[in-house]
């Protein structure tokens, strides 16, 4: 699983890596190239590549349309996958507006909250009422949720987002959630990062 | 350097569980207990704390003031830390708001901005241009930044940042940045955590 783990978020960076590489007018790409932007030996490189199936040709090094295209296929960005966010706070304001995720393929499709001054069915991203959660989740066929809310309600929130067949959740709160089997939870814990960073610094004085 | 960095991640959960505990009005906590909330087994939990020099009594477990103090000082909140922000778009602002880091003695005491309209030296949290950073980092002796800014200027900002003696930072942006020995730099890359999501919700359907 922490094999399987990384090579995916190394599959992420050589996307990226591809990416520019195709900005800048490149065609083919060889695995030491891939391997020095991202920090790793070539033989990792080609070894990712083959665990997931893409193999290149010995010689000629991969086509980076070929490579980014059997990428996307793994990451699941053939199409645009479709995400809802419960919680329209600072956070979440800051996820509806981040630019990035449309050009990755993502796209918050709704937002929930229980503050009902917060509902607005007619923005561009509608937000609902949470009791709407279920409903829209299930007629949309929505598998995956970012959850931006305080500590105290994740629990309780997370829970209607699985029984309403959320299977992925992004969540910000500094509180880790249970999840069924079958079901997939990353924590982006702001404070957590903050702690890990003073942490070094300080212990740079000593 | 991957031990040290797993052991800082629990000490940050130890601390989390401890402070719910000491607000349920435990006095004392033993291994068991802390290592069944985080999730790892006690003698993991008595080795972490080992490592940094906490010890408890055999058969008394751990005094929960003692144990949340020591780990205060080494995570470094036995004082506020000061922190820089650089970007005040969306996702800074979200950050500028973020209630949790005053709770966590971590205060963003300025923000940084090459768009002049964003300046705003009277508000609470004061906006500079970004030409001031240098000045009010040494002035100020801050040593930990936040870096919330497109990818394109990552890296001239970054290097700004580390010239002004800046030691640590956490970058928000989707691309790595290189950073001169005795720093440290943290990634919270949105892009590639839902990426991550994707794939394992999409290898459920196969």
């Amino acid at each position: 699983m922490l094999e399987e783990k990384k090579s995916i978020i190394r599959l992420s960076r050589y996307k990226s890596v591809l990416q520019r590489f195709k900005n800048m007018g490149l065609v083919k790409v060889f695995s030491d190239n891939l391997g020095d932007a991202i920090g790793v030996v070539a033989s990792q490189v080609r070894k990712d590549f083959a665990s997931f199936g893409i193999s290149g040709s010995k010689k000629g090094g991969y086509q980076i349309d070929d490579l980014l295209r059997r990428i996307n296929q793994i990451l699941g960005k053939d199409e645009v996958q479709e995400i809802i966010l419960v919680g329209v706070g600072h956070i979440g304001k800051a996820l509806i507006e981040y630019k990035r995720f449309e050009l990755e393929k993502m796209k918050i499709v709704a937002a929930f909250d229980i503050d009902f001054e917060k509902v607005d069915s007619k923005s561009e991203i509608p937000v609902f009422p949470l009791e709407k959660l279920e409903e829209f989740v299930k007629k949309n066929n929505i598998k995956i949720g970012i959850l931006a809310i305080p500590e105290i309600a994740v629990h309780e929130v997370a829970k209607i987002m699985f029984s309403a067949s959320i299977k992925g959740i992004l969540n910000f709160a500094p509180v880790r959630i249970t999840y069924p089997e079958g079901c997939f939870v990353r924590n982006v814990n702001l404070v957590l990062e903050l702690e890990h960073i003073i942490y070094h610094v300080n212990s740079l004085k000593n």
